[in-house]
């Protein structure tokens, strides 16, 4: 019995995995809104049916989608993640980590950057995404209040730390940017600039 | 006769304005796939013919009003550019004129934003919008050349001068950021921190 019930739930995630890829690659393709549950399924090879008993409609799927990604995204860069380092070595972790997420699965990235810039992005509870980032968003704190990086508002902080290495890994929008590991840390050393007080 | 011809003009450049002005509220509100050349003609409240006269077909028109966002986003950062002063002093220029034009005319930077991560920005014509940038590409180049500016690829300094302000400037990426003059100023200092030689 136990075992039959895990096998199921293995499925279950399966399934769950393959209506959110076939989300991010429709949407990616054709757009939010000609993105509809049935074509969703039918990418999905699944019925629509079997959507519906995961979310209750189109909106609820792609803002689910979209929480997804981010939690993937979190996770990832919280890889190898320890507390106890010099808050500059857990940064360029952050930062590698964060890299190879995004230039690994730049569909997923197209899709929250296409979904943060779309009517959509009003419907995320922002405190369940932001409870994902809490442990860097903790080491961020840290740093500001040890002095060890600038006395300026988060946010400013966040967006040196977090976008300059978006930009970076996406093809799409930095076609030129040659991928060396070097270079990658060249740009961590840079943004390390730009925080350290 | 020519009075007559420059009204004429004028008053097709009002009719193009309105068509990438709809074109934009439109593309934000439903996206590119359900927005329809009669769909956009009927927001500008202009015949689909009457579009048809500018564009070719709604590809062209799409990219045309992605081009058009593009060479006015140069426009309003080139304002008061003046060739002799610092480059320092140039970039805070560029950086406040950035945040001005972005946080001014957010619908337009969201549909940019969207264009970038969707399959039409392979049509765009990549040299016409570089030729827009290039006073910018041509100040970075004289900051590495005079040693004002660190010696690394040309991707990650223009990645540090120029997208920390679009996001910060974004109200839907960035809704915290508080936008007073001196942590527009706190920003540029850390973005030039990361830059300077």
């Amino acid at each position: 019995m136990f075992i039959y019930y895990k096998i199921m739930r293995f499925k279950d995630e399966a399934k769950q995995d393959a209506i959110i890829k076939a989300t991010v690659k429709l949407v990616n393709q054709i757009g939010f809104a000609s993105s509809s549950v049935s074509k969703i399924a039918k990418q999905a090879n699944v019925s629509p049916a079997t959507i519906y008993i995961y979310y209750q409609n189109k909106e609820d799927l792609l803002v689910s989608t979209y929480v997804d990604i981010k939690q993937k995204l979190s996770e990832a860069i919280l890889k190898d993640f320890d507390d106890t380092q010099p808050i500059k070595d857990i940064l360029r972790g952050f930062w590698f980590n964060a890299f190879d997420f995004i230039s690994s699965y730049s569909d997923n990235f197209q899709y929250t950057e296409q979904f943060a810039n779309s009517p959509y992005s009003s419907l995320v509870d922002k405190k369940e995404v932001e409870k994902y980032f809490e442990p860097m968003i903790e080491i961020i704190q840290r740093g500001k209040e040890q002095k060890i990086l600038k006395d300026v508002p988060f946010d400013i902080l966040q967006i040196f730390i977090f976008y300059p290495i978006m930009i970076l890994a996406n093809p799409r929008l930095c076609a030129n940017f040659d991928c060396t590991e070097k270079n990658i840390e060249i740009a961590f050393n840079m943004a390390w600039d730009a925080i350290r007080a």
